[in-house]
C-alpha cells in the first residue's frame, strides 16, 4: 500500500508552503480593507471625529479577532507542515480543504461583527471554524495513516496525541460552542475566546519539537 | 541552433516561481472578496439569516469551483515546471501567457455564476478554458522541442505522452464541452465537470516523477 | 529558565519571513487603489484633464508617504530579523502584534490625508506610528532579554544601544509629535517628517551589521 | 570611499527580491478587479451577452497591454537583480523608488484605457513610463559607479553598454515618445509599442549572461 504513497509524484512542499503562506499573507491584509475612513461634515472637528471613531470601535475589535485568529490558523498550519517529509498529491487536496476554509474566514467574521446577537450568525461561525478544525483533522490523521510521510524524528506517540487534540480542540469543541448560541450568543463567545486561548498557549504538540536553533 | 537556446542567459527559476504563485495566491483569495455579507431587516433574526445564507448558496457553489480549479491549475503548474532544469527568455513570456489567461479565469467563472442557462456564457467558460489548456500545451511543447530544458531524469516517452495528454485533456476536450452549451448549457457542466475529475486522479504524468523522498 | 525558551519548538525563520514579507508587499501595493482615474466631461480636453491631476496631487503626495514609511518600516523589519537566530512561539506573536501595527498603517494614513487640519486625526496617525513603534521595541527588548535568540556575532552594547534608539525614536518622540499636533497640526507634520528622515539615514543600528558579501 | 558603501550594513538579497516579487505578484493581479461582469436584461440571450463582451474589448486590450508591460518590468528587474551581488542601503532605497513607479503604473494604464485620444493622457503615459526607466537607468548607474556591488563575473564593458541602453530606451525614447502625443497620440502609441517590443526581444544585455543551466 505504502508503493501507492507517492504513484503520482511529491510535490516541492516549499512552493505549497508560498503558495499557503501567500493565501494566509493576503487574508489577513484584505481584513482592514473593510474600515473606510470616516466622512466629516466639519473637517477640522476634533469632536466630530472622535465620535467616529468610537462609532467604529466594533469593527476595530473584530478586525483585531480575526487578525489572531488566522494568525492562530497560521501556526497550525506550520506545525502540519514542520512534521511532514514531503508533500504527495493525496496530502496537497487535504492542503487545498484546508486554504478553502482558511478564505472562507473572513465571512462568517464579517457576520458576527454585524449581527452579534443572532444565533444563526454566532453559531454559522463557530460551524466554520470546526470545518477547518476538522480539515486539520483531516490532513493529521493522514500522517498518522501514512507515517513514511513524516520526518523521521517525529514521536510516533506523540504525534497520536496532536491528533487527539486536533478532534477536540479543532473540531469537537467549536461544535459545542457553536451549539450554546441557541442558549446565549455571549456563551458561544466565551467558548470561542477559550478556544482560541488554547491555542496561543498551546502545549499539545510540545514534544514533537526539539531544540533546533537552526537559523534556516 | 541549442547554442539560441540560453542566448539571452536564463532566469531564475525560483523567483519566477515565486512570482507565479503570489499570483495564484491573489487570485484563488481575491474570489471570496465577491460575496458580501447579506443586509437584515430584523438583525437578530435566525430565520431570516438563513434564508440570506441559503440565498448565497450559488455564489458559495461558484466559488468553490473556481478556487478548485485554480488549484488544479497550480498543480499542472508546478508539474510543468518540476520537469524544466531552467527558465530562458522564451519559457518566461511561454509562462507569461499562461499566467495571463490564469489572471483571466475570474471573469468566466463569475459569468457561469451569474447567468447559468446563457449559452454563449457557458461556451465563453470553456473557450477561455481551452486557451488556458492551450497555453499549457504551448510550454510543454517547448519542452519537447527544445530537450536540453528539461531535467536529465525525465524519460523522454512518458513525457511526450503528456503533451499529448496536454492536448486532448487541457485543449481539445473544452473545446467540445463549450460547443456542447449551443445544445444545452447542462451538457457543457456536465463536461466540464468531467474533465476537472480527470484532472484530480490525473494518470498522465505518473511516470514522470520518481518516488523522491526530500522534504524540500 | 532559558529551557523554557524553546519549549514549544522553534518556527521556521524563513516561513515567518515570507508570510511577513507577503503583508508589507499586498499594504504596500493597495494604497495605490484609492487613487481612481478622474471622470472628464470632455475626454479629449487635456487642460481639464490637468486641473483633474493637479486636484489629485494631495493623493499622490499621501501615498507617496505611505509607501516610503511602509518601507522604512520594512527596513527595520529586516534588520529585526536579521539579529535573530531563530523564531520561537513568544517571539512569533510579538512579531503578529507587528504586523497588526503595520496593517493599520493606511487608515490613519488616509485620515491625515483627508483631515490633514483636524488635530485628533494628525495626533491619531502619531498614536498608532507609536503604538508600531512598541512593538518594535517590544521585539528588541525580547531579544535583550532572551540572548541566546539572538546570532553569536551580534555584539550585545551595539543592541543595547538600538534597543534605547528605538525606544526614543521609534515611541517616545512619536508620541510627542503626536502631542504637537494640539499646538498646531503642521508641528506634528514636521516632527513626523524628521522622524522618518531619521529612520532613512539611521545610524543606530551600524554596528551591528558586518561588512557581508554573500549574494544570499 | 569603498569602506563606506557597506556602513550600514547588507540587507538579505533574498527576502528584497521576495518583497519585489510579490508586488509585482500583486498589482499583475489586481488589473483583471477592473473589468466587471456585465448586467443583461435576458438573463439567457446569446445577443445581449455577445455586444455587452464586444463593448468590453477595449478593456481586455488595455488589460493585455497592462500585464505584458508589468511583465516586461519584471524581466528587467530580474536582470538588475541578476548582476548585483548583494544590496546595501542605498541600494534598497533605489529599488523602492523604482517600485513605486511599478505601484504607479495602472493609473496612467486605466487612464489612456479611459481617454486614447486625450494628448495630455496619453503623453502623462509615457511620462510615467520615462520616470520609471529613469529609476532603472538610476539603480544600473549605482552599480557601475560601486563595482565591488556587483557580481564578479559581470564584463565591465557590457555591463557599461546596458547602463547606456538602459538611458536610452528606458528613459530618452519615453520622453521623445510623450512629446509625440502632443502632434497626434496615435504616433505615442505606435512608439510606446516600438519600445515595448524593442524589450521583448532586447539584445542589450545579452553578453551579460552567461550560459548557465542551474535549476535554481
Amino acid at each position: 500500500m505504502e508503493d501507492k504513497l507517492f504513484k503520482y509524484g511529491v510535490l516541492t512542499k516549499n512552493r505549497v508552503e508560498t503558495f499557503s503562506d501567500g493565501i494566509f499573507a493576503i487574508i489577513v491584509t484584505l481584513l482592514i480593507l473593510e474600515i473606510k475612513v470616516p466622512h466629516l461634515e466639519h473637517a477640522s472637528s476634533a469632536r466630530e471625529l472622535a465620535s467616529s471613531i468610537a462609532g467604529l470601535m466594533p469593527k476595530f475589535v473584530s478586525w483585531v479577532i480575526s487578525f489572531v485568529t488566522l494568525c492562530i490558523v497560521w501556526v497550525n498550519h506550520h506545525r502540519l507542515f514542520e512534521v511532514f517529509k514531503g508533500v504527495n498529491i493525496v496530502f496537497f487536496w487535504i492542503n487545498v480543504n484546508l486554504l478553502l476554509w482558511v478564505c472562507f474566514v473572513p465571512f462568517p467574521t464579517a457576520l458576527i461583527g454585524d449581527y452579534p446577537r443572532n444565533p444563526l450568525a454566532v453559531s454559522f461561525y463557530g460551524l466554520v471554524m470546526s470545518l477547518l478544525g476538522l480539515a486539520f483533522f483531516i490532513a493529521r490523521m493522514y500522517g498518522l495513516r501514512h507515517r513514511r510521510l513524516l520526518k523521521d524524528e517525529v514521536d510516533r506517540a506523540a504525534y497520536k496525541k496532536s491528533v487527539v487534540f486536533a478532534f477536540f480542540f479543532g473540531f469537537l469543541f467549536y461544535v459545542i460552542a457553536a451549539a450554546l448560541a441557541w442558549v446565549h450568543t455571549y456563551l458561544s463567545f466565551a467558548a470561542y475566546s477559550l478556544i482560541a486561548v488554547y491555542f496561543i498557549f498551546s502545549f499539545g504538540t510540545k514534544k514533537l519539537h526539539a531544540v533546533r536553533q537552526s537559523s534556516g
